[in-house]
C-alpha cells in the first residue's frame, strides 16, 4: 500500500483565524498553518472553506492557487459542501505532485461528489455511511459497495476511491471502536484505499488524553491496513507514530533520523 | 481476552544495582523497583536471577517471600537457567492473586520447562523458536504445535500456555516485523494467550527514540489480539498507550482519568 498518506486538516474555516483570513483574501495566516504542517510531514493539505454559498467558487481558485504556488503544487483536498467551489477549484489545480481529492461522498445525498470526482479525474473521500451512524459493518459494507458501484459506473479507478469508515467517538460510544478497526481490515483485505477524520475518536476528552488516545487508535488502524488519515499533523506524538508504524510495517526504511525526515 | 497484562522486567539481575541486592540479600532495591513498577501498573513482576547456579534456590524463595509478604503477594514470572530455583521458588509461592510463570520454555532444550509448568501448576512462556531466530511464521507455528503438545500430554490448560512470538530487533530486521505480527494474530486466532519481550524491537535505537516504537509495536501488537507483555512499566508513553489500547478494545471502561488508575 506505500507510506502513510496524511492530509492535515488545519486550514479550515472553523478557525476563527482561517475564517478571517478567507474573508479578507489574506495570504499569511494561511500559508503559515500550510507550512507549519508541510514541515511536520503532511502529504496533502485539505482546505475547508466551509458551506460557502455566495463566494465559493472565487474562494477555492484563490486558496488553490495561493497554496499551490508558494509549496510547490502541493496537494490538495478540497472541503465544501459547495460542488461548484470544488469543480473551480480543481480548474486550476495542477496535478504535478497528486491527483485532487474531493472531500467527501457518502451513499446519501452527497453520493454526487463521486460523480464529480469522476468527471473531474479526482480521488473521492467516500464515507460509508447514509444518514447518521451506521449500525454495524454489514451496513458499512453495504455503503461501501453503493460508492463503489456508482464510481465504477462512471470509470472511476477504485484505487481513486478512499473509503471512510466513519471513526466514532470513544466517549460514548466505547464498544463500536473494534468495529471500525475491523472494517478497516475489509477494506484492505479487499484492496481498497481508506482514509477518516481519525482524532474523533477522542473528542470530548481532556486536551492533554487526545494525542494519546490518538495515537493509539493511529497505531492499530495502521496495523488493520489504514492507509491516510485526515489530522493535525502538528500532533508530535500522532506524526511519530504514523512514522513508527510506517518503519514497523517497512514502508520506509528505519534510520536513526526517521523522526525528522 | 481480558485486560493486557503488563509483566515488569526491572528486577533483573543485568541491572548492577539488583545483582548486588541479590547478592547480599539486600531488601531495599528490589523493593523499591518493585514498588515503581506496581504503582505504573504492572501485573506480575518479573524476577530474574540469572543462572544461579550455586546459591539459586535459596535466593529465588528469598526474592519471592520479600515481593509477595510487602506487596500483598503480587504474582510472580520466575526467570532462570536454573529449574530447582524456579521450582524452590514455587514451592513458597502465594497463588492468591494469580499463578506463578515459569520464564520461558523454547521447542529447544528449554522444552523441559513446560514439564515444569506442568508439574507445578504454573503459567509458561513458551517461546516459538528452538536455536536461533525462526525463518517464518510457518516454522514459528511449527514450535508453537510441539509446545502445545507437551503441555497437553501433561494436562496443561492451554490458558495457562503464553506463547511468545519473539520479538525481533527492527535495526536489522525491519522486514520481519510484519510476520510477528501476523504470528500473533495466528495465536489469537487459535484463542492462545501471547506475551513476549516486546521492547527488543527498538534494541539499539537512540533512547529517545525507543518508547516511540515500543508504543508503536505494542498498539499494533494488541491490535492484532498480544495479551500481554514482559517490558517496563515505568516507560510511561508505553503505559499510557496500553492503557489506550485496552480501552478502545473495550477491555477497561473509559473514564477521564483512565490514565491514573
Amino acid at each position: 500500500m506505500g507510506k502513510f498518506v496524511v492530509i492535515g486538516e488545519r486550514i479550515h474555516c472553523i478557525s476563527p483565524t482561517i475564517r478571517k483570513a478567507m474573508e479578507e483574501q489574506d495570504p499569511e495566516p494561511i500559508l503559515k498553518r500550510a507550512k507549519e504542517q508541510l514541515d511536520a510531514g503532511a502529504t496533502y493539505l485539505d482546505v475547508n472553506i466551509g458551506p460557502a454559498e455566495s463566494n465559493g467558487e472565487d474562494l477555492m481558485k484563490w486558496a488553490v492557487q495561493l497554496l499551490q504556488q508558494n509549496f510547490d503544487n502541493v496537494p490538495l483536498s478540497l472541503d465544501t459542501a459547495n460542488q461548484k467551489a470544488i469543480e473551480a477549484g480543481i480548474s486550476v489545480y495542477n496535478r504535478a505532485k497528486g491527483k485532487p481529492i474531493v472531500n467527501s461522498a457518502d451513499a446519501g445525498d452527497r453520493i454526487t461528489n463521486v460523480d464529480l470526482a469522476a468527471a473531474n479525474d479526482a480521488i473521492v473521500i467516500a464515507l460509508c455511511s447514509k444518514a447518521g451512524v451506521p449500525a454495524d459493518n454489514d451496513e458499512r459494507m453495504v455503503y461501501c459497495q453503493e460508492l463503489l458501484e456508482r464510481g465504477m459506473e462512471q470509470g472511476m479507478d477504485p484505487e481513486d476511491m478512499w473509503f471512510d469508515p466513519l471513526f466514532l467517538v470513544v466517549k460514548g460510544m466505547q464498544d463500536k471502536q473494534k468495529d471500525i478497526l475491523e472494517f478497516i481490515g475489509q477494506l484492505r483485505d479487499m484492496g481498497f484505499n481508506s482514509t477518516g477524520g481519525l482524532s474523533n475518536c477522542s473528542n470530548g476528552m481532556p486536551k492533554e488524553i487526545r494525542p494519546i488516545m490518538d495515537s493509539a487508535m493511529v497505531a492499530m488502524a495502521m496495523q488493520m491496513g489504514l492507509t491516510s488519515a485526515i489530522v493535525n499533523p502538528n500532533d508530535q506524538r500522532l506524526m511519530e507514530t504514523i512514522k513508527s508504524c510506517d518503519v514497523i510495517k517497512n514502508e520506509t526504511l528505519y534510520a536513526d533520523s526517521y523522526l525528522q525526515i
